[in-house]
């Protein structure tokens, strides 16, 4: 028994150093968040803040504006947001796009809890950016029919449910909430299939739709 | 004996799914590659070229210059940047900062190929935009201490020696060749441990070096 254990700790560690080296989020998270330390944040300013979704694109030349900043970090979830406000708050930043929960439901954060912790970074904001205008974007389908994401098999109808506790949440906030989910869907609740080449992450063109929808909030 | 494999391959597949969903380089490279087929490039702008250690900055918040893009994908070789040259080419920027190579090593690629590689990109970027100043970067060094990245062990003496061969080829085609190199190594001949955090990537604070060399050349 013993040796077979042992000939399977030598072959799992073989198939790992096998695997292609990924982009470690956790190590990435730590890197990303180390630069943001040094980016200043200005009044002028319009912060994306999000995960891997925000975090993919280059938002100043989307929306052709200089001051419009990425703040996201792939894997980040709310609570990690919340972690890394300091460097955007002090900065009073003109406005902030939220774009967050998919992780955290990745995580068995339920719908009730995304929006609680959606409640404390908006509150958090508001708070400390009084003249900060907010705005809070749906969180999007995904697709495991493209790629079968483990985490988040079966938790596709938390979407639009947390979804809808945003809506809620940003109507007793009066902050506006940006519907991004519809644009993004299919006839089968999936992220639209052309979207995506890994069922969760966007392709070019669809950034296009994303900007398009923001763009009346930015300017 | 069959059990055995087959137990084998359960716990093998177990290990799998038990891990956390990385970033595939691969499907990253795709997307990211179709967002820039997206973004215009301009005849004013500064295009920085170049693999995750480009990728993974704010090119434009550092220099605080909006003309200055991001066209870094994380995992990519010199021979990949010439197959995504075409929407950066068609914009004939004002400059391009190259920085390559490091991947080519941890193919196996030897410090001459990297530089045969290089002076093919050169060759299409002055063919292509006779009126674009080119930049190369020296590869950075990296340090397996940190971390053993398995495809570069024992490679550490190639990154010099292709830095010799960049260097000279630079000389020969009258580009400036920036040496930040030696702005990043130990005594040991290894990334400075307090700039990463995975022993090839670059924290915050790295990327204010790499800034600071490449200042007199943005202005």
């Amino acid at each position: 028994m013993k040796r077979f254990l042992l000939l399977l700790l030598a072959v799992l560690s073989l198939s790992c150093m096998a695997q292609k080296k990924p982009v470690n989020p956790d190590v990435y998270y730590a890197r990303r968040a180390t630069l943001f330390d040094q980016l200043p944040v200005y009044s002028s300013d319009i912060i994306m803040l999000g995960n891997s979704l925000t975090d993919g694109a280059e938002w100043n030349e989307l929306f052709d504006n200089c001051h419009v900043k990425n703040r996201g970090i792939v894997g980040d979830i709310i609570p990690g947001f919340m972690e890394r406000m300091e460097p955007i708050l002090k900065g009073q930043p003109r406005k902030i796009f939220v774009m967050g929960g998919i992780n955290d439901i990745s995580h068995k954060v339920s719908a009730d809890s995304v929006a609680s912790a959606m409640n404390e970074l908006l509150t958090l904001i508001q708070t400390r950016c009084p003249n900060t205008q907010i705005y809070v974007e749906s969180i999007l389908p995904f697709n495991n029919e493209v790629r079968l994401w483990k985490s988040l098999q079966g938790l596709e109808p938390v979407v639009p449910e947390a979804n809808a506790k945003l809506k809620e949440l940003c109507e007793s906030k009066n902050i506006p909430f940006i519907d991004l989910y519809s644009l993004m869907v299919d006839e089968n609740g999936n992220l639209k299939a052309e979207y995506t080449n890994d069922g969760l992450h966007l392709m070019g063109p669809a950034y296009l739709v994303w900007r398009d929808a923001l763009l009346p909030y930015i300017k």
